[in-house]
């Protein structure tokens, strides 16, 4: 079987490909918020249709939260496996969008054609850029290349709580010979990447509680404790003057980078001055004596996603607020123990709250930091392959994201996973006006045939 | 003319004045928020009307926000002017209600009768107990008992932005002998109160600005100022571990309390403990080495009263969020400068911005403490005569709130004012469930017969 007829096929189909990632898009598949579960039903029910016109034996599998959508195809060769998420972030603040993130098109811009819309690019871009290699696969040779099986979730966005029982009670059904993920980006403009490291995520929310009612400040100002007071001084508290977080015994499993690994990303030439005057800022802020690769691939962190107490509303409201709230998430690496991290941190908050308030947590997911095993042959061929797509070579780079299923697949089935991804980091993915380069999703959809061609050849 | 004809009319007609009150109740005249504008004329409106059914020839009079309502009634006898606001506060968070805020209704309750309501207490029922005094005394004597003119606004709970200067182009028509003004409370369930000594108040809200758009926690967290973690810093700076506000020069012109009133407070008992356990706290927060009387009525205070920034909805948004806002009001005695004081924590606020953030601010009205001259006879007179109408003699008071009016009426029309109130401790005034003790109501207008009998007589 020749590689060029595919890729010639990918090519003159772009257009149905790109509309059919459109009608994928429209579905606002939102997973953390209970409003739209039909919509992520939805979703799962036109990924089952649509492997099911590949040939895939697909079904849509309930879960106690949203449905996993899994399908098999048999074939001679190694047996892959490929996940992606049909989920989406929420869409706030609305009034930043250009448009309905729900109504995509496919827009020119000077930096050329974008694909417009929530989950162009995380993820269900590029999650169709395998499925459309698949169809092309099949519609020059018949077949697709080698047995295959497909496995997308939809609460990947929302902690992924259905994830692992599922993937305890499906271990069999699901253990492949490699894990193929396509949820990560492009190191840059024409450099594709392997992610071989990924950081981990744990989620908080907290509230801190005061008064037992909202209270006038003039009646109860000065004698009363504010929980938004309190907030602040936890959330002050948190991180050091130089960026050090000060949780007690967060920096426990944290490593040093292998040197050889220190060198070759020093050899990427990021240009962080670059990377973070593309949104406006100027100065790295994390652990002053790192360098900004470290920051973001290899330091864990710990941010504020979100905070809110008492009125926030137009004009003026003198309340002093009965409670106060943040989502506060951790960025984990190397052997971090989320578990112990999640009790530490409970027990600084703890530590700071005055006599007169309480403090009620939730947990938002907990998940370890992975590192892949790039011995395996596999990430050679893919690596190959991807070069050959691209006008630069591919990196084995980290990430600082979280991608969890990685960690998984080693853990539950004892397979390694290969991310490679094309995204780009002007995406503004979990942003306002998300995109994916109409590029990306070609040449993706290219790449991931080259992959499986030089996964297959023996 | 006889004053017990005037209490036993009023006892007669309180059913019908309860009536009155619910019906101004059921507008919803919110003045911060602009969707509620045409509510704050139809408020306005309908104690233009009232007015007029007591032969007082009363106006609704524009300005840049919501109208005044002016009346003027001649007579013999002093010039009194008597203030009070038809606004209301917000109602959020809305769950919080027992009935729907704007639907109010009188419930028996294990402690009396109350009127329930936004408003109820703050301060439309306060308002009316002044009106019912004198519809008694119309229906009586056929007449007023003197030159009175009403005077109400409906900024109160938004800064009073068009007082000032309505006050300054209205200046000749609204001078009198003494200005009434009925938005306090009782000092305990038996105890009357005037109130002589009153906080300023200062509102500030502030942005602060990181990067150009909410990022993902991922991709950028760690390398990227994140503007809710400076502006927890900025919170968590404005108190010492003491309870003592830091903004520099704040403590300017804020006076030792006299020995004399000193003695006073604390001959009525104050117990701070029973005052916090009300509403589920225990311990006072101030300034540690201040009673609890002195914090709430003669100290200034810095309070939060609402923050926001990032994902605040259900689930979890792994988002590095773009600005953070906060609204903070001070609360002002002695001579403190608001203006001052303003420009002082501005700098603060940018002492404390790092290299890639930067900070907006929005000012949200400031006015300075004031205290009233209890030399003018009048006061002893209206003390004497609602020591007569309640079990326990009246006391003079500070007030922790902030009724600027009663500044502006000696800056700028040189009118000393008398705060004279029946509101409670537990009417939850700015909170959800906010009612007026029907007990209040009614021995608020007989209060308001003998006080007008009191300042008549000569």
């Amino acid at each position: 079987m020749s590689l060029d007829p595919v890729l010639s096929r990918i090519d003159s189909d772009l257009p149905h490909a790109t509309e059919r990632l459109l009608e994928l898009l429209r579905i606002p598949s939102i997973s953390t918020d209970p409003a739209y579960k039909g919509d992520c039903e939805t979703a799962a029910d036109w990924l089952v249709a649509d492997l099911q016109s590949l040939g895939v034996d697909a079904t849509k599998r309930p879960t106690p939260g949203h449905p996993m959508v899994v399908g098999h195809v048999d074939g001679d060769g190694p047996h892959l496996l490929f996940y992606g998420h049909y989920d989406v972030q929420p869409v706030d603040p609305l009034n930043l969008w250009d448009r309905d993130p729900f109504d995509p098109e496919v827009q020119d811009t000077p930096k050329g054609r974008v694909i417009r819309g929530r989950g162009a690019a995380d993820d269900k871009g590029q999650l169709m850029t395998f499925v459309e290699a698949c169809r092309a696969w099949k519609a020059v040779n018949g077949t697709l290349p080698c047995k295959i099986t497909f496995f997308f979730e939809g609460e990947e966005e929302s902690g992924s709580p259905s994830l692992v029982p599922f993937m305890k009670e499906n271990a069999q059904e699901l253990t492949s010979d490699i894990a193929l993920i396509c949820d990560t980006g492009m190191f840059g403009e024409q450099t594709p990447a392997i992610v071989t490291m990924l950081r981990g995520l744990l989620g908080e929310e907290l509230t801190i509680k005061g008064a037992s009612k909202d209270l006038h400040s003039g009646m109860y100002g000065g004698i009363s404790m504010n929980p938004a007071r309190v907030l602040a001084r936890i959330i002050a508290g948190l991180h050091d003057e130089s960026g050090h977080i000060t949780v007690p015994n967060f920096y426990e499993g944290v490593p040093e980078l292998a040197p050889e690994i220190k060198e070759q990303w020093d050899g990427l030439n990021f240009d962080e001055t670059a990377f973070l005057g593309e949104v406006g800022l100027g100065k790295p802020a994390g652990e002053q004596e790192r360098t900004g690769l470290e920051m973001i691939w290899s330091r864990p962190t710990c941010e504020v996603n979100g905070i809110w107490s008492g009125y926030t509303g137009d004009g003026f409201k003198t309340v002093l607020p009965a409670e106060a709230h943040a989502k506060i998430s951790f960025r984990l690496v190397g052997t971090q123990d989320p578990h112990a991290i999640r009790e530490n941190f409970r027990a600084y908050v703890q530590s700071m709250l005055p006599e007169d308030c309480t403090v009620e947590f939730k947990a938002h997911g907990a998940s370890s930091a992975s590192q892949m095993e790039i011995t395996d042959p596999a990430f050679e061929k893919a690596r190959v392959a991807l070069s050959d797509e691209w006008p630069e070579a591919a990196a084995y780079v980290g990430c600082g994201g979280s991608i969890p299923i990685a960690g998984h697949f080693k853990k539950i089935l004892g397979t390694d996973a290969m991310l490679i991804g094309f995204g780009k980091d002007d995406d503004q993915i979990h942003s306002p006006n998300e995109k994916y380069d109409l590029n990306s999703f070609h040449k993706g959809i290219r790449s991931w045939a080259r992959v499986l061609d030089a996964l297959t050849k023996g």
